[in-house]
């Protein structure tokens, strides 16, 4: 992991964090599933699996959000959480569904699908983090999610290996790897790293809490591979 | 209280829980202070004592509604809540500070100031009711603010003895009393009627929750009463 | 589903609730790994991961009724929530530990054990509603373990098909079809059962709130049955 | 403030947190209501006040320690914020119960009362800053008084000024001065050394957390004077 990846570069928190797992990370970025999106080869039922329990965990993602301004201690925390929470209700679940759409999938169909095991485990254990723990252990819990998906479009768009013309996934890959979304990605970095030295300082790697945030990010990154594996596996 | 409370009908939820309570109300909304800034006689000094705390009591009004937010189970209340955070991160609290500037107290005062214990203990028992309890508990706490601002206004303009000439709150009496904010209070007052129909059912005060909720307005209702208060002792 | 299952008498809030999700809790009361701990056939590594996983499991059960010491509004609730905290901590957790000991395995094998997937999303979406609900929809999601392991316990012991000589669990199902257990148990639903009158009535069912329940319920159950899945798929 | 101050030396944690905020230490630990419960001249009306509120903030206080079993992530930090609620619940309620029965106040009479105003701001912002923050956010807005009363009470013991000949607060004086107390006051004491150790590491006042953490214990400080402030005021 030589490499910056996309919007986390090495030195940054989010960075080092990733260099401390980097088996768990690759296995989650490299994911099949990942893989089959990029050269559009994933069947489409997995898609389908995935956009909709995708939908179910946006919901849960902007309760995270709403906690991260419940637990801020200033208004400049407060203000970045919230846009959040109002770019996921207003925006992303707007955009969602007219993905969905596009893939048949209705609004409705979305909201009666049960939750998949999968996207109960990681919504979950990042609310519980975050709600025992403090705004950075929540952020870090949030950053496969909210750094990561920047990181794996920056790479797909990057590898010679991923087909565009022909890809089913084309606009899926088109998002993410996107000026626009690798900017949100970027402020979620810059977010842990302004946290982070509220917190911890300059050199929270020789924290003694620098452990616990590398357990709590290796624990949610692998969570994010289930929910791949998930979409592959059609799992409920 | 044969009569509608502004933006509360008798018939709502939150009219019952004020009819529940009807000595603490009137001690809540015929505050000293609030027939002070009707007549224009209130100390100017208790006047930016009390917008200095109700800053900070946005912040934390602000947190209040972002756990609404997580705590609600269906879009539409989390959405109704969002809304709520985004206008007081964004348009409220500038406003506040706007017009706190015209009084010579600037941002960087409110920042400084020191909480009030009156405003520690209203905003930090809305937090905990809601925390603790269900969303119905947490708006419930919040109504006394959310609902009762809007009452204190209309009965205001309403009020013969009500003097807005030379009345140097009278921005402050036109803010509270105009169709904007009644229109925000009437939206609170049936976010809970919508909220115990989902929690409760039709016929709440039959539901022997009913005390609890009871319980918790009029708490919420004597705290506010100490927050008028505190404004005018200039209490820390 | 005519008859009463142990200590979950049909007539009451929990015993109405296994009725509403049937076909669910027939999957969980009689999933194959429960059948093979019954008869004996059950592979012992199935059986260890189960036990390292429960250990784990019963750290977030403790964290979940201290949350309930913390939820509870009467001094009463407060005392039996935290009596399970105490009895799990210095009790049950030195139990299992004990037995554990018997299978080979030490606490800090337990310790250093990876949370399952299927651990962590049943306790923390226990948490999760445990915080963003009230006391009661708590309790609910905790009931298919508090009062169901009872159910199971009772039902093995008196089913003709469960075999107790030689059979390596029979250590396991005395424990939890012991009178002991049973008596724990019989607590836990009637905590539900007072909860349940003191926030929705003598007629939970007629609530709106009911269908609210038996979806946090049913749910739970589900998680559950995915509990004993991973034990019978070692899975992670 | 060059000596120990009883159960908190000057190098620990809390000790460094005591000289950080001296003033408002000495205002809260020197307070005319200690002061008077010294020499024996408290009017009974403000001690029974006290006494009646006293037992409203132990209600509280356990649900802050079951918070702190709920937020911890050892066993020995969750046994050990246990072990406080137990002990709150079954062991020192009662003898405040008992104690006060001796003074006249019945247990229904304290049940009864309504929580003064200062009661709600000290006990819901420690609640808040717990459940926003982390443990030992939590732990050190509860210092004042797991370890604060203990500081009292070592200084009423060696002041000559003290009075117990006659002294009406006698045993009051010798509660919170004797041994066992002590212990108590010095295990909070090593706790919160243990948690920052965990959390911050060996040097925290140069933790850029450290300012938070003055600010949070300054804050429950000045609170915890206002609770014997109502006292002395009778006030609701």
């Amino acid at each position: 992991m030589a490499t910056d990846q996309g919007p986390i570069s090495n030195a940054s928190v989010v960075g080092q964090l990733v260099q401390r797992c980097a088996p768990a990370w690759q296995s989650y970025t490299e994911h099949a599933f990942v893989q089959q999106i990029a050269n559009g080869s994933l069947p489409q039922a997995c898609f389908r699996h995935f956009l909709i329990q995708d939908y179910q965990f946006l919901v849960q993602f902007t309760r995270a959000y709403a906690l991260a301004v419940y637990k801020s201690t200033s208004l400049d925390d407060m203000r970045e959480a919230a846009s959040a929470v109002h770019a996921l209700l207003n925006t992303e679940m707007g955009l969602h569904v007219e993905y969905c759409q596009r893939w048949g999938i209705s609004e409705s169909d979305m909201l009666a699908a049960q939750e998949a095991t999968a996207t109960t485990s990681y919504t979950r254990y990042v609310l519980d983090v975050g709600m025992s723990g403090d705004l950075l252990d929540l952020l870090v819990a949030l950053a496969p999610c909210s750094c990561g998906y920047g990181a794996i479009g920056a790479a797909l768009m990057a590898d010679p290996a991923t087909r565009l013309a022909d890809n089913p996934y084309r606009d899926w890959i088109e998002l993410y790897g996107g000026e626009e979304f690798q900017r949100v990605s970027r402020g979620a970095v810059e977010q842990i790293e302004r946290v982070t030295r509220a917190r911890i300082g300059d050199q929270p790697a020789d924290s003694p809490r620098w452990e616990q945030l590398v357990c709590i990010f290796e624990r949610a990154v692998r969570l994010e591979a289930s929910f791949w594996q998930m979409g592959l596996d059609l799992a409920e």
